[in-house]
């Protein structure tokens, strides 16, 4: 009997790029595909995703690929995936939804989509998937029930146990126990809040505060939050009807989902509850709402924009209300608290996480993290979906819950974790590497490019232009000197003089052109270093005429 | 009667390089003179300070220095105001001891330093300085009560109220409250926490929690901190003593710090406490504790190699614990955060701030920022140290402690406020700047150095070579593209093919030296961003022979 394979691409070690390959006898399954927010040191890069080259080498063996619900770094890198893989794409009515509306360009390659219903089961190849149905800070998320011919595995999605959703889609708890009473024999779970303890509120906790900040507020209410949360655009719409106010919607991005939320019936709004945004400066303040993208500080979303008096439509003046619904992702926080500070000097009453409960988390907390495993039972247990440091805090959780240490399993991107009749062990490595990618497409880093970036960063760059005549050896003129980024204007004179001096004194020693490129770089590095305490990028260029 | 002007240069809308400028009848008194650590943005950057012109102008009429506690945010720019500033400089012993430690630089130019006795006053030409201590998260802070001719004017410095400090030194309520009594008659007051409600923890509280993961720690323990934090110093030291560990400190300015804790008597420890870090391997682990630097994933620093196996002397194995003791400033998250997941893949046992609380904060919460306004009972006020939230916040807390509106006064760093018998107003703005420091000193921006640094970050350079004929005009050879963090592989033929065509056309259009290269520079841009999406910097170096 073959052994089935679990090999995470994304996602495990890192917050992002979700991303997993079940394989059964050389047949795949993918679960999801997204990208992930480079960190700020990665110059020049929009977003990360995995590397998907295990895939690419078995496309045709891939049965299916299943999304469990409608967010970036689950969806994200579909275009990528779909550019290689014509494979069947199964997600429920609205992932399918915002995939369309999101990734027009995924669709050049594959049409062949398919809505899931939750209470179906997929028959693909050596497996068979049913869903569970999970409550998330986006609608319409499911986790997954895998049959495969050593066993069942449960992978959990995105997931928190809310019991009074907005949108009134609970986690199964039922289906949950009916698969822990069939036996599982291996759970993958959502580790993103493992170090919150206790319960994660529910999305419902919100209202209350809504309703005070709406109640006290005299100008306009302006609400940040993401635009794939339609929970809480759900609520902030609810909350705004009962204040009198009308809801004008801000940024692309926020505009788009909310369309489409509208369309496939997840968003229960009038046309009368809404305002085009230009139409907004003609009602009395107190009867406005906007809700707008920009939680995050993104520097060309509406938020910042209007931290900035630079958006068109709408500016905020004193007596405006700001409420930023969400946490700043790490990484984000200066960016977040300039923006908050911008619209502070404007004169807004401001209110978000740190001063007021006005986000809660999409995502299981410690105890609900501890019922998933007791509600599953598992044999094997895996921590996803988390830093490293999340994922050795869940894996404590199920210790706690009686799973034994041995039957855990620390898995890193790229890890190859095998399950067969006898049990689990990681068997080998597959590439787990960072894809970069910027707006033009896939940056290859083998050049250098990176590096030369981070190094132009901090350092510049000094470029010299020597011209040899070709048949003495000897210098044609002074050599031209170009600096970016380096030299300060008071240690200009100086450092392009004892350049000069260097270039004349390696030109008068000759060599090869090679030899030549060389000592020019190394005596230019160290005038540079000598005079500046720089290390710019130094590029020398040999003409001989 | 002349009046007062108080001006702050740093600090104000932001958090760090702290400055103020108290000045009566063309007088000045300087109050502390601080670096801020640079935004991930401020490329190549290692600290930002104020603009000191103000004062530099008005050199001769400085009448002292006064430094409120020995943290860099207070004390970093001396060696720069002292260059050109020579008057007296005041601090109590602690203060006065980190200051010639950290910045023998600053002392080639001004030798006059003065160690205060807190309980003494200064008559300074129109003023007269007395101090109360300050509990905060170094020992040895003073808050100052300065008399002027218009009236009193009390300044927090960075405090907290802790009643049960472990240096023993409390904020002097009495002195506060008799200053109240006299009547004060502004307050510049501590709005680092002024978004957190209640009550800072006692510096002590953390005995408890120290008490316990040393209880349960079997590997050596591993401490980092402040290097400035000589109270968690000596609690970790006091913890280790308890548990029959020694200690070793790890860290050159954590070494620097202890060494002069210890001579002025700030630091109770006796050499058998100690172990050198090169001996630590020949200790059983369950004896030794180290006390490290890089609670803020400083990148050289010493918890950063250990969780990098970098450290020569000692490396984390399984079983080590470690505790961050502090929480990460804004910015710095991403590194921490790394920091801690190296030390997890390690094996350590790991606490940090988010799963326990092994950090107080120094600075004093809303409760005891609205005791102090109560105590001093100001009649203006004026929120100092902090973003510009911060301040907002805490006027607010003022206006609740019935300061009216009207006397408190939102400044941002260079607004000077005037006071004198009719009452306060802002009345002009002098340069607030951020002056960049790298290692080499003064960063001067005004040769575009940021601008191109931050565009060769996400867009590389690309440099033309042309070289023409001087009688004829027409172009000698091929020229010379060179090109660093712009091209990937892929792309490098195809725009070196177009910049050539390029090249060749302008070339052979003619023009002047300064047309040429401006239309070189143009017309490589247009390709550039044409087959890439992206802009490199444009370096075009036109020579005729």
């Amino acid at each position: 009997m073959s052994s089935l394979r679990i090999i995470p691409l994304g996602g495990l070690g890192e917050i992002g790029r979700n991303m997993l390959v079940v394989e059964y006898d050389g047949e795949l399954l993918i679960v999801d595909a997204g990208i992930m927010f480079p960190d700020n040191d990665m110059l020049g890069i929009d977003v990360v995703i995995p590397d998907m080259s295990y895939v690419f080498e078995r496309a045709d063996r891939v049965r299916a690929i299943i999304i469990t619900h409608g967010h970036e770094d689950h969806i994200g890198a579909l275009p990528y995936l779909l550019e290689q893989v014509s494979a069947p794409l199964y997600a429920t009515k609205l992932t399918l939804g915002l995939i369309k509306v999101k990734l027009p360009a995924a669709f050049g390659h594959s049409e062949d989509l398919r809505v899931i219903d939750p209470d179906e089961r997929l028959a693909l190849g050596p497996f068979g998937v049913s869903f569970f149905r999970v409550s998330h800070s986006i609608p319409d998320g499911v986790g997954l029930a895998i049959e495969t011919p050593v066993g069942l595995v449960v992978h959990s999605g995105d997931f928190k146990f809310d019991h009074s959703p907005i949108n009134g889609q609970r986690t199964e708890f039922t289906k949950l126990a009916q698969l822990g009473g069939q036996g599982v024999r291996l759970l993958l779970s959502d580790s993103t809040n493992a170090e919150s303890p206790g319960y994660t509120p529910s999305e419902a906790e919100l209202a209350k505060t809504l309703a005070r900040v709406f109640g006290s507020s005299q100008g306009r209410v302006i609400v940040a939050t993401f635009a794939s949360n339609i929970s809480r655009i759900q609520q902030v719409i609810d909350t705004s009807r009962l204040h009198g106010r009308r809801v004008a919607i801000v940024g692309r991005s926020m505009l788009q989902n909310v369309r489409v939320a509208r369309e496939l019936g997840y968003l229960q709004v009038e046309d009368d509850d809404l305002v085009p945004v230009d139409q907004v400066e003609h009602l009395p303040e107190e009867r406005v709402t906007l809700i707008c993208t920009g939680s995050q500080g993104e520097p060309t979303s509406a938020l910042v924009r209007l931290g900035q008096s630079s958006l068109r439509s709408v500016s905020i003046t004193p007596g405006d209300t700001v409420i930023v619904s969400a946490s700043p992702i790490p990484g984000n926080e200066e960016y977040v608290n300039r923006t908050l500070d911008n619209l502070f000097r404007l004169g807004a009453r401001v209110f978000y996480d740190e001063v007021l409960d006005v986000h809660v988390s999409g995502h299981a907390s410690q105890e609900e993290q501890k019922m998933l495993i007791n509600l599953v039972q598992p044999e094997f247990f895996v921590p996803i979906h988390g830093e490293y440091r999340h994922l050795v805090l869940h894996r404590e959780l199920a210790q706690r819950c009686d799973i034994p240490r041995e039957n855990t399993f620390l898995l890193e991107t790229g890890d190859v974790l095998e399950l067969d009749g006898q049990g689990a062990r990681v068997v080998e490595h597959v590439s787990g590497e960072r894809v970069l990618v910027d707006r033009h497409g896939l940056a290859e880093a083998d050049n250098g490019v990176m590096q030369h970036r981070t190094e132009m960063a901090t350092n510049g760059v000094l470029v010299a232009v020597v011209l040899i005549n070709k048949y003495t050896g000897s210098l044609l003129g002074e050599p031209h000197l170009e600096m970016r980024g380096f030299c300060y204007p008071s240690e200009e004179e100086t450092v392009r003089r004892r350049a000069q001096e260097a270039i004349a004194q390696v030109v008068a020693r000759g060599g090869t052109r090679v030899e030549l490129l060389a000592r020019l770089e190394q005596e230019l590095a160290r005038v540079a270093h000598g005079e500046t305490g720089r290390r710019p990028v130094i590029i020398p260029v040999l003409s001989k005429t």
